[in-house]
């Protein structure tokens, strides 16, 4: 028994020790994701398809609550479609995956997998638009989309990801721009609400923004290594697409007009933040909201009389509840090998029922996030694993807040600004004056970018901490995934 | 007012006149799909997707009451992976997409958009499985798959759909061909107890089967006009792919073994029959189980007093039911012209309140498969509409199963069966004995094959209706999409 417990539940590298082993060791030996044959693509498996069905169902409701509705649009894109907005070909055309063959016959024009739709989606809008009645168009869609990456870590940037990508176009410029705001905070949400990752919500620097867009917004969130993901983002697109596919309607005062446009996603990815937010050295680490399996029951001497009657019914009065509840009665696994194995895969709460427990009444209730235990009476157990699910959801939050914010420093000059990216791995915060060559020579110089022009600013004095000229606002630099 | 009507309210050419046109005037007129820039490819609008999510929404909620669970593999298969399943890549190459270019460079390999997944899931089937006691695999993914068509028709036939592909592997080929038949049977109620499509459940011919393939079984549904439509299939692989692949695992006698294998798949194809099987020349009907909007209340003279509360009250009661319901409160359109509008989405139960009706108690509900209407009174409204629609579900598969009975005839001779093909427009039943040449021969002739050996077996005679040879069962003839 005891070769078969080393067999299965392998040791994960220390992050400590080597972070990116660890995510590696992670994802892949709690089953989420293994490597596909084709270089830099990622196959999904049940466990880390799961996590994504969680973002993907929260997400879902709170677009239509917001009146969105879900459409499809062809994976394939003619190449003349995507030329169409100058800044946005740049951006994407060296990343493209090119169809060139379909049906045996060379196909007389090239047609990219969607990197993303912007273009085809635009396309159509300019067919079904006539009057400023059918405004807004607010429609997304769920599906994978690919570019073609030199350097891919699974879940974080892989040549193809599974992602939404909403897309509305509006009368007026400040509908847009409140759309655009109002998907950042559901993105927010989804975030912190549903995966309890705190993040930094703001605008994106001109050099950072999204190709083809006026503005885009950002949710950031700090990684354990103190590097920042961009966890989501939503794109006020102006009339930048709109303008270069003629799309047109009739407004209130019977003129022609080109409607504001918006673009937002969030992807798998965001399954990498959640992993690199919470995890640990046994592995994986999961809010009660997030988790496939939110209590496992291990009953211990499971021969012994009396001891199923009870986790069964254990089980039932937790289901009642709406508690996802598993028990693992597999007979050729020692206890220990099973705790090692929930452990591993972050299930929040571990419950222990045996013929000591069932003599005491209780069972022992283990917490992932504290790696604590308890004694719960069975009589209230439901109870109190629904009030503990509550409480480690919140506590992971905090957790994540606490850590995030004791590493965001104020940087007043490069010495101060280079320690905090080198040596204290962590957020600098900087009075800034909007400068894309200043931009691009940190960067170059550090790795860090501007990750965000946070909407909550703080006042750190007048003066840009690179040039000493007055300073545009706070921005956040950081070195990111 | 009169200009607006006919100007929104396009007529339906009638399915007597012309059937195909028929189907198109449904599909783009009442907004479920349009046209791609791209030769065959559709886009799915939103009225048409809110269908593809029930459809999804029951039958993901099935496969995991059976123990299934969602996965995702690479859009992208590498050549060499298509080619080493013979049958299956000579069934598949003529179809196949071809990526030759990524990230601006020409690839060493070619990279096929998946017409299907077997390929790259057996690949690494073969990695992950050791033992039997991991054994089965019950994995589902859902996706878009690209067929490079040559002659296309929304939903019907388009170089991309959406569809779900189920693959499975077990320890014994018994527990497969189980798994093959229970997936029939889910499909089954999908269609029958979901979109009320009566179908006939049974194998494929040989000539018919899916190419790499064991048995292939199908159910299969009669359209208005007489043809069939393939609504889903099952398919047992035997060992085909698993020896193709080399997937082996440790038995039992710990003797290494090839496991069994199965794939299934439904599609966006259904909403085509969904059409072809319910909907009028006033456009879709719906069985209140797909309708995405059950119930529609359109007050009469809005503006007088008293009408807004009764109708939110009577909508309040209905949302309490859990029917979905919407006031068609627009200013600028006349009852008339929402009476219109509701029937052509096809919109269940149309509730009519007015002043007068509400001196009465009551409100008129028109029912959409039957055109007909009733008071209610509104006291009881609500259990009324609930009874209502479940009476529309069922009066709609009732309906379509005897419009499906009467058109399928028996054909003892070739002069018989052509009749029933060519004048009658329905199935033939016949007594067959099988014979791919035999077959090839009738469809160049009629156009008609074998479309399913059905599972309800009748007696017709011994003898085949085409060679007089003793027949080896019942077959079912039809033209089909």
């Amino acid at each position: 028994m005891a070769k078969k417990e080393n067999q299965f539940v392998e040791a994960i590298t220390p992050m400590e020790d080597d972070f990116a082993q660890w995510y590696t060791d992670v994802i892949t030996k709690t089953d989420l994701v293994d490597y596909a044959p084709i270089k830099g693509f990622m196959v999904i498996k049940p466990y880390g398809f799961a996590l994504w069905e969680k973002i993907r169902d929260y997400a879902d409701g709170l677009f239509k609550e917001t009146g969105h509705k879900n459409v499809y649009f062809p994976l394939l894109i003619p190449e003349s479609l995507l030329n169409k907005e100058a800044e946005h070909v740049e951006g994407f055309a060296p990343e493209v995956a090119w169809v060139t063959q379909g049906g045996n016959k060379v196909l007389e024009e090239r047609l990219a997998v969607r990197p993303t739709s912007e273009t085809i989606i635009c396309t159509m809008y300019a067919k079904w638009l006539n009057s400023y009645r059918q405004l807004p168009f607010l429609y997304n869609q769920w599906n994978s989309v690919v570019r073609w990456e030199k350097s891919t870590r699974p879940f974080l940037r892989t040549s193809e990801f599974l992602w939404q990508e909403g897309h509305t176009i509006h009368e007026t410029e400040q509908e847009a721009i409140d759309e655009t705001l109002q998907q950042l905070a559901t993105y927010k949400k989804v975030a912190e609400d549903l995966m309890a990752i705190p993040v930094i919500d703001g605008k994106k620097s001109e050099s950072e923004k999204f190709a083809g867009a006026s503005d885009t917004y950002t949710i950031e969130a700090m990684m354990h290594d103190g590097k920042a993901l961009q966890s989501g983002t939503s794109h006020f697109l102006g009339q930048h697409f709109t303008k270069a596919f003629d799309i047109t309607f009739s407004d209130r005062d019977g003129n022609l007009a080109h409607p504001y446009h918006t673009s937002w996603g969030i992807s798998t990815r965001l399954i990498g933040g959640l992993i690199m937010v919470h995890s640990d050295n046994r592995g994986l680490v999961l809010p009660p909201k997030m988790a496939p399996t939110q209590v496992i029951i291990i009953p211990i001497a499971a021969n012994k009389g009396g001891v199923m009657e009870v986790v069964d019914k254990v089980a039932a009065d937790l289901k009642a509840k709406g508690i996802t509840v598993e028990v693992d009665d597999r007979s050729n696994y020692s206890p220990g090998y099973k705790f090692n194995d929930a452990e591993m895969k972050g299930i929040p709460v571990r419950l222990e029922i045996g013929p000591k427990d069932i003599e005491k009444n209780q069972a022992l209730a283990f917490r992932r996030d504290e790696l604590t235990k308890s004694e719960m009476s069975l009589d209230t157990v439901a109870d109190q694993v629904s009030t503990l699910l509550d409480d480690i959801q919140k506590n992971l939050f905090e957790k994540a807040k606490k850590y995030r914010d004791e590493r965001i420093y104020p940087a007043y000059n490069m010495d101060e600004f280079v320690d905090i990216i080198e040596n204290k791995k962590g957020f600098a915060k900087v009075m800034w004056k909007d400068n894309a060559e200043n931009e691009a020579k940190i960067k170059e110089l550090t790795g860090a970018t501007i990750r965000v022009i946070p909407f909550a600013q703080e006042d750190l004095g007048d003066k840009c901490f690179y040039t000493g000229e007055k300073a545009d606002h706070m921005v956040i630099f950081a070195k990111a995934y």
